[in-house]
């Protein structure tokens, strides 16, 4: 199946989702990171509607060496009444110099009369030009039939005619989209067979995720016939977001045997996948199938002890086909197992070491007990598990005391101050650090505190800062867990603290953070 | 189809997920909103392995007044050579006092000699004893197939003969589960399938996302004659989690028509599903299928001028069946109808008062984009619209000032001291409180400075906190959304605060809380 389509729209429909907004940078930085993932077709955006679409391509020309695909620029069929070759948007097309132009049509005769304000017959002739136009320029078109499934449903004579219509004009694919994502996979086996069968297109597929069934309507039109599928990369989209392209061509290729991408750039999966949410500015999601930070994390003590015997037993493929790993998380569910586990993954052999095994377990299970969940907070474990594998705490520094003040006059903006004090590399160190919350002054005089003795924090930044109470019936008195990850700009780390008083807690997190970061650059404590 | 299960274990395998902790306290809370949300079995835990669960089937007897739903415990099948009547996790199930005990077996041969390290033999005496002493002590029994889709690939007479066990045994349903969550709708369909051909039992389903098809596969499976279905709320579990039940619901019943819960209690779906993860804290996920914060918003121009003409060309549902509501990306969630609604719950009639009613949307409005969201915090919210109502703000007292100080030595325990300035029942009042954490004492100090000129709310009682971190890509410089829940000891009421600092946010809420339960007791400002 060498010349299936794995098509992506990352940069133009991916970009309509709430919050996300890509500057003609960022659409280059993404679009290199698609070509490194093996995809065969980029769809940059949609030249002439848009300024910064328009600018992409002329960028692109100079600024992009693709290795495997090939760019699409996305536009529409011409105005109702007038000649595709004088209509300055399918001009723009043109001017973009992509190898590739993806028109969207109305399929749905609903859409054409009431959004559209043509006549059904216009419409194809929009299409006939438009398609036949750009393929005498030399263009490879591909058409994305808008609302198909449900104008199938309506009106079923006229969706098949628009397929009809754009084949015959020398459109490539003419894929079906579920604009409104309603589908669910038995639909689209039907309407993809029925339409192949109908006219003899070749039929491409383009889903959201609106009923949770993006990724399997994909397959199932891809089962039914279709050979060029389209989805962005995370799932990214408007609303509840496209057809995640990451998971179907994971399971196109690890699932169902279909070499859709080579085997070496899918191993890249999980690394691209979060390049691209680095330049998206959105959050990895961590329950994200086969890529996410969890998908193979396992917590159950049950399966933690079998999973020593034989992990195919427990995981549904190979992590490391698409960059992942299997984790491990420490938990009060876990027992020796999963912590010898945990302690392999991160660099400590535990195996023979029963005494040493007993003691940490024993301390995890005591802090649990207090509070502490170790699953959310990989670097907390690994200074605890340090600690007794060497018996050496990393103290690199010395707390004497510190103080935080927050005042507010009635409805005046609150300040909060800290001051610390403490020794570092010899040296009684004051300093007062200001911020609009408690926290956020404390971790400001504890950096300036240290910063004379540690230059290396200077990278550190607070990138996630949560907050739970515990045992929340005692209101206020209740205890307080406070979880922090910290990045010092290439990765990023979690650290725990558990406290009745909140800021007890966010001290404790702040201070193992620090050493955490530290001692990953290679810092010991200086004295 | 009235006899059709919806199934949900939340409480078991929705706090697998990584990072998710449950106290009993939340597990109860829990209960009440699924029971609510009218599914049919709540499975709580695992009563004997897991003191907790023990504990919340305790409380569980007289804290929750079930109203749809059955308790359910889960539980394991009995040891290999022990005697189910005598096995104290057996007995721990019994104990647990529910209608329903789903006891989890193994299926897949493999899984039994490797795993369980016992005979496929024995396997079904352990499911026939445990089933059979369980259903003759008056349980309704379920079985849990684990591992059952790849044991059925891998030896399919065997996990045909765990089903033809347990169902001549008396288990009333057994749900294949698809444990290591890797299977594709095809497949799903054609083994409920065979196995219902071939053993004539009742099925249910239980599937996790790691293929992203845990919806799909759930549909599949009750297209081909399942008639159980098991998920979690906003599809919480280990890994990528379980299939969320929101999603398998709404499209069961607004897609396929079948009527699995009251259609008046999926109107709920979206304030059930956002309360509960104000239980877990776990942040909704925006693009979350029909209830998600984006799962009705429409950014691309393209559709927002002709969603006016008709808004049913470009949604797949109409959102208000799941208590959504389309939102364009510069407004939000705050309709007039459902302000309109919620006013007439707390007793103001807002109809016919088109200016007044206008007046609260905006405020709504501008308080949401602020991070304030009023669904979890009825009496915050009444506040606001009683001041619209009545043009009257409830000043209790005049604040003049607060100050907290919190310090610390190393490693001694940390106090916060609060001072209040304020102005009350024509006095000034300068008090101090101390606690064990800033909001603490802010709590004493507040209540200190007031109980001379409000003595009725020395009853008031802080039973509930939570903070919440939005926008978390800043680090301690987000804003923090805190919720207080206080009792009077016969009722209790929500408030919020949101501010940049976590204090201010605090005081807020509590002076929202304070003024609400004064109100609430008629007392009026005393100045």
């Amino acid at each position: 199946m060498s010349d299936f389509h794995v098509y992506d729209t990352t940069l133009r429909d991916g970009a309509q989702q709430e919050g996300l907004n890509l500057s003609v940078a960022d659409k280059l930085a993404i679009a290199a990171y698609l070509d490194e993932l093996g995809v065969g077709y980029i769809e940059g955006g949609w030249p002439g509607a848009n300024p910064k679409d328009t600018e992409f391509f002329r960028q692109a020309r100079t600024a992009l060496d693709l290795r495997n695909a090939k760019l699409a620029a996305f536009g529409s069929t011409r105005r109702a009444g007038a000649v595709a070759a004088d209509d300055p948007q399918v001009r723009a097309l043109l001017d973009a110099q992509t190898d590739v132009v993806t028109l969207v049509a109305k399929s749905h005769s609903r859409h054409v009369t009431e959004a559209l304000r043509t006549t059904p017959e216009e419409n194809l002739a929009m299409i006939q030009d438009t398609v036949s136009f750009l393929v005498g320029e030399g263009r490879s078109v591909f058409l994305d039939a808008e609302h198909f499934f449900d104008g199938y449903r309506a009106d079923a004579a006229y969706a098949l005619e628009v397929v009809r219509t754009a084949a015959a004009a020398g459109a490539e694919v003419i894929a079906l989209c579920d604009t409104n994502g309603g589908m669910l996979p038995p639909q689209v086996t039907d309407v993809v067979g029925e339409v192949i069968a109908g006219t003899q297109a070749r039929l491409g597929i383009h889903c959201h995720n609106d009923t949770g069934c993006a990724v399997a309507n994909s397959l199932a039109a891809v089962e039914a016939g279709a050979s060029h599928v389209q989805g962005t990369i995370n799932g990214y989209g408007e609303r509840t977001g496209n057809a995640d392209l990451v998971t179907v061509v994971s399971n196109l290729q690890l699932k169902q045997g279909r070499e859709v991408v080579e085997p070496e750039r899918l191993r890249q999966a999980l690394h691209l996948s979060h390049a691209i949410s680095e330049v998206t500015n959105v959050v990895p999601y961590s329950r994200q199938p086969y890529v996410g930070a969890s998908a193979f994390a396992h917590k159950a003590g049950l399966h933690a002890s079998a999973l020593k015997v034989d992990p195919d037993l427990y995981q549904h493929t190979d992590p490391s086909l698409v960059g992942n790993s299997m984790r491990t998380l420490v938990s009060d569910m876990a027992g020796r197992a999963s912590i010898e586990l945990k302690g392999k993954e991160l660099g400590y052999d535990l195996t023979g070491q029963p005494e040493l095994l007993g003691r940490v377990v024993a301390r995890v299970k005591e802090l649990e007990q207090q509070g502490w969940t170790f699953d959310a907070a990989d670097a907390s474990f690994e200074l605890l598990l340090r600690e007794e594998v060497t018996g050496d705490k990393l103290d690199y520094f010395d707390a004497e005391s510190w103080r935080i003040i927050t005042e507010s006059g009635d409805r005046s903006p609150s300040l909060s101050e800290a001051t610390v004090k403490l020794r570092a590399a010899g040296k009684r160190v004051v300093a007062t650090g200001e911020g609009n919350g408690p926290v956020n002054a404390l971790d400001h005089a504890l950096r300036e505190a240290l910063t004379d003795a540690y230059p290396e924090l200077a990278t550190f930044e607070l990138i996630d800062f949560r907050v739970r109470i515990l045992d929340a019936a005692h209101g206020t008195d209740a205890t307080t867990r406070v979880l922090i990850e910290t990045s010092d700009g290439k990765d990023s780390w979690q650290t725990l603290g558990v406290a009745p008083n909140i800021v007890h807690a966010s001290w404790t997190a702040l201070v193992d953070s620090f050493s955490y970061g530290l001692l990953k650059q290679g810092v010991l404590p200086r004295t």
